[in-house]
């Protein structure tokens, strides 16, 4: 398969150093980041130059693996304690980001049967590559899934970003997008700005844009009108979290624009890879919402948009009850009934190395 | 009936100026502007110094008052012919503002009878401060008519300032907060942000703070889940213009929190005075739908939120079908049903000037 387009890469692996599209930055500038040392690292991770779980934790990967090369023993053991001190101090940079901690632990296993230190670097540079490459093949079958709901000429609303510089690449919600680009189907999308962090402004106008993807830009209240008007035919969004009977946690805004859909029979997806799932969690009203700090909402871009002691309600994420809910596309198919039944069975695969299989 | 809060009024008659809060600055900066000359006058409607239909007629009023004054010549004609060239100035400060030239017109039609240059000057300044009275009495009665909505702990969200600022005081959605205040009534309010233009967070915000009124902002994007989480028990908007059906333009956000607040089964207001209902329009679909600069989308407050080139759908405005629509509270009573009957029995009283009969 061909793919001539341009979708931004949040992370690569440049041999001697990671380069890191530098999130805080855009759309203003386009700035790339060469890191290597672990202080750049724990920067980029840090700062949020880098941001999205699976660009977070394929960064910490990369990263990890640099600076093990680095470390001077012929010493098997005492290279693996020396790279778990180094796993510990990127894990501290997000320390609530699971798929930091995750990445780094599974970085450190693979190079646990090592016989030499030298084997032992190579462990860890295979590892961190395999973990982005299976990132970019779980986005890029999300994508290829997501992409029979859609035909030539559909208008389709989004929100946040859960694009290509979210992951490896292609991203969830946004890589149906990128397969019908390579597919000369055309699809329009309408971005929400997502206030208050402005990921729909910043983040995904500017990666559509980059990968040649027709884009409109809306702020989040003209959602319903531009539904009304716009003959939108789909919304797509990504996730944070999906509980056992599919209810599901996303960017605020989420909730608001599946009753919208609802109420104008547009069919409303979610695009997750299964990781997103917490099977520990059976609905909803489990998943604890994050508030954030009031200034979000009373400046913008350092501007002070309201009064400075005004009282402010600022959660994070909302969630989705399932019953709004007319699909969710994960890398191994799309859910599209019976949630909590077909969310179990996807679970309970005997070899999760077994090819994937397509639920419907 | 004794009212002791402090409610901020957007403009006052001074005897040989014009004070009027300089709704630019707002909410940094709590600054009043003494107007004196015509170019002051013109230039505060046209940079939108003072906003709001209401509160820019009477401004406009006031100023054409004041200019008159020092009119040298003791030939009514004279003066009259006068008065109308400044008229047609400041007309053209904002050309489509149908209150604007509505006020002056007025203005000029109070003077044509007099028999003296000082009798029309007095006339003038009388009709420019009955003017305001008028609006105020109306917006009092819009909030008295709806404060029968609401009891005391209820939480109530709104969109935009349909507030003091906006009118001569008290505002039309805003109004009952402000009544509810003084007879003891405690009425909590979420303001939302009302993206572009932010007039949630930098008007409404600091409006109900000035006024001692408990506000909480949101981004409009949490109006789902803070329906679902804080126990809204009603929506309360204002009016741009509303057909003989009932269907209502309103700043663009509305008409998704009608959508939200029908799925949350809360009731959803209009708060408008007669003067807002367009009798020679049948239903929402004849309303235009003014689209605004791009760059209020992509750039706030100066700051560059998005890429420089991306499309943006900018609609000012909404329509919300009548079907959503709970009530439309009138400075003459609440219509709730039959919009369009009870709208026509509203335009079809006999004499404009009888005493307001509340329609239930």
């Amino acid at each position: 398969m061909s793919e001539q387009f341009a979708v931004p890469r949040s992370v690569e692996w440049e041999e001697t150093s990671i380069k890191i599209l530098n999130q805080q930055k855009l759309p203003g500038k386009t700035e790339y980041l060469h890191l290597t040392t672990k202080e750049d690292i724990y920067d980029a991770i840090k700062t949020l130059k880098v941001r999205g779980a699976p660009a977070i934790g394929i960064t910490a990967a990369f990263g990890l693996a640099l600076c093990a090369q680095s470390i001077d023993t012929a010493d098997v053991s005492e290279f693996l304690s020396k790279v778990r001190q180094i796993k510990d101090e990127l894990n501290g940079a997000r320390p609530t980001a699971v798929n930091l901690s995750w990445a780094l632990e599974r970085l450190v296993k693979s190079a646990e049967g090592a016989k030499s230190v030298n084997e032992a670097k190579t462990d860890l540079v295979h590892e961190a590559i395999q973990i982005q490459i299976e990132d970019e093949e779980t986005c890029r079958q999300i994508g290829q899934n997501a992409l029979q709901l859609f035909k030539s000429g559909d208008n389709i609303m989004t929100i946040c970003n859960a694009g290509s510089i979210a992951t490896s690449r292609y991203g969830t919600a946004l890589a149906p997008f990128y397969l019908a680009k390579t597919k000369d189907l055309h699809l329009h999308i309408y971005a929400c700005e997502t206030r208050p962090v402005l990921q729909g402004a910043r983040l995904t106008a500017w990666e559509l844009m980059q990968g040649g993807i027709d884009v409109t830009l809306i702020t989040d209240s003209m959602a319903a009108h531009t539904m009304k008007e716009k003959n939108i035919s789909a919304v797509i969004v990504g996730a944070d979290r999906i509980a056992r009977n599919g209810d599901t946690a996303n960017k605020i805004g989420t909730y608001g624009l599946a009753i919208l859909a609802k109420a104008f029979q547009i069919p409303f997806f979610i695009a997750a890879p299964l990781s997103t799932f917490d099977p520990s969690i059976s609905t909803g009203d489990a998943i604890p919402i994050e508030e954030r700090d009031p200034d979000e909402v009373r400046q913008i871009a350092g501007a002070q948009i309201a009064p400075k002691e005004v009282p402010v309600f600022n959660p994070a994420f909302d969630v989705t009850p399932h019953h709004l809910i007319s699909g969710i596309i994960t890398e191994k198919g799309i859910i599209t009934d019976r949630f909590e039944a077909e969310i179990a069975a996807l679970f309970s695969v005997p070899r999760p190395d077994a090819p994937a299989k397509a639920l419907y």
